[in-house]
């Protein structure tokens, strides 16, 4: 695929991401994006698999290609009974969705969903493949749509000329805010800080930032104080794992003590998303510890002594205190005062995108 | 060398960093400490010079190989008279000074001392390169000696089976410290951030505390909040660059931010040295911008995209108001109050070691 006039941030949109057609789904290449823009083609279900688990596509990626691939399991199914297809289509979900232990729950929701979607097609003699692949773009406008407004909010927060530090990479929204910023004519720069240990802040964040035309920065993750107040940052923003429901925000380790400092330097920290209605409150939240090992060596090259310990959080939590708003699809809230973004909303538990 | 029963800390004292003697001056090379332990061997002083200036010796090691190096400056003009053999010293003390454009100043009062030491020699009918040699061991000597009170009054803020965060490398300080800890028989154990860009936490003081049996976890930058909260860590401790009089702390960027977490979560910070009078307020420190190119990079491999920029400030500077204690070889002070270490001391401009 060309990238012709398309910017980085685009590749990142669900088309690009994971995309069905044909008895093929093609999927963006994270682990050597933006380096390098090439896709993997996936011509069965359990080929989509192991791209989930080689970590070919990663972050919110897994989400379009959890479905697009079991758009592809339908297709591989075509003109058997549809009892036949049902089971194929049950078998090829639990592949799918166990591709990663860490996620079987979330993205089994979403094989439950392809499922169902399935089974109403079939029973209306309807192309299973097609309907799968509708339902999951519908789902995706869906997000996008929300993520634009998203973008809106928060660029409200932004000074003309005004500098903002991010964290780690905001997938989607980056981009969003971005374009929001350029449809204003409102000029910003960035710093990012690399997020160690995989340095996505370096790679993603400000690769993303330079491809739309802005001026950015990286620092070292020591940087953020020094830099907040050198360089006068106006506001800190990041996405986040998970907001929950009592506003504590779940994102990656180095969030928190950023959003300490930048209250310390009285700079508002901006969180973007929805309240996620699986965590109520903080007690639900599992901080996951990876492989030590990684943080003992940078891009692959050794950098501490054998038998020196690692230590990899992939998390951290930030609480209510240290947060100045809940960046939501309907507005800026309260991190104590997230129970109106459902009831402004009208959302219960079965409308939700997941 | 062999290493034999020589620990990783020794070997950056200054019979290792730099040793004259027989008409050479011997440098360990910091470039590749301690992953290898090896050293550069001069024979002139102009090699010493370009040593310093190749970074084959670092941070506090100059101050030792500056002055070896004009010892090897006066062996090579031995036999001549005592006005040609001063004016070897004058021109081998400017280019030795000049080494770094950065620290010309305090390399040139090293120097200065060192043709003082000479002249003195000549005069009396000595031999000019071992006096200097014997004045930079006796200087060294007070040094350690400070270095060893230091550290007996920082390890008693250590609990029993204590936590204790550190930034960068602190040079003289962490073998002195640990050697403390294991003469009275306490047990610590370490969190080392690894302080990008140059990973002196990991590279250098991870090593060290492992080498002396020391429980040690290296971490990245953007860890310290989880690691502090959840790992409970009793005490965060640095050297300094420079301790300004005013209780300002010069020292590795993210100090100040570490500083501002620890004050968050309850854990007292102590800085180690002594106030430097050089410093009367912070008004006369000017924060180093170094290559910015260097953030753009890991252990030799790129990070970001062409086209993003990088920053690199060498240096931050951490409030007093954020500084439990500037624990010196005559105590702990409080940094506002840091003139009694003067009066304590009974030190007047004269009697300062560099």
């Amino acid at each position: 695929m060309e990238r012709a006039d398309k910017d980085l941030a685009f590749l990142l949109q669900y088309e690009n991401v994971a995309w069905y057609e044909d008895g093929k789904v093609r999927i963006l290449d994270r682990r050597i994006y933006p380096a390098k823009v090439e896709f993997v083609t996936c011509t069965s279900h359990t080929e989509v698999a192991q791209a989930i688990t080689d970590m070919v596509t990663q972050s919110a990626g897994p989400y379009t290609a959890v479905p697009m691939g079991m758009a592809l399991a339908a297709f591989e199914c075509r003109g058997k009974s549809a009892a036949e297809q049902m089971e194929h289509l049950r078998r090829a979900a639990y592949t799918i969705s166990h591709a990663r232990p860490t996620t079987v729950k979330r993205m089994s929701q979403l094989t439950d969903v392809c499922l169902e979607v399935a089974e109403r097609a079939l029973a209306e003699g309807k192309n299973a493949a097609e309907e799968i692949k509708a339902h999951t773009i519908e789902m995706n406008n869906i997000r996008y749509s929300r993520m634009a407004a998203i973008g809106r909010y928060l660029v409200d927060m932004f000074p003309e000329n005004g500098t903002v530090m991010t964290h780690c990479f905001a997938e989607t929204i980056v981009g969003t805010m971005l374009r929001e910023c350029r449809n204003r004519g409102r000029h910003i720069r960035l710093f990012c800080p690399e997020t160690r240990p995989y340095f996505q802040g370096a790679r993603l964040t400000a690769s993303v930032c330079h491809d739309m035309g802005f001026d950015v920065t990286v620092i070292s993750d020591n940087m953020p104080a020094f830099v907040m107040q050198r360089e006068k940052v106006d506001v800190f923003t990041t996405a986040a794992d998970a907001i929950c429901c009592d506003g504590h925000v779940v994102n990656k380790v180095g969030t928190f003590q950023n959003a300490i400092v930048a209250k310390y330097m009285g700079i508002p920290y901006f969180v973007t998303g929805a309240p996620d209605q699986g965590h109520p409150t903080v007690d639900t939240v599992h901080i996951e510890l990876r492989d030590p090992d990684f943080t003992l060596q940078a891009m692959g090259v050794r950098t501490a002594m054998e038998g020196v310990k690692g230590y990899y959080p992939a998390f951290d939590i930030t609480p209510p205190a240290l947060v100045s708003g809940v960046v939501t699809d309907l507005g800026i809230y309260s991190p104590y005062d997230l129970k109106r973004y459902f009831t402004d909303g009208n959302i219960g538990k079965d409308n939700l995108v997941v």
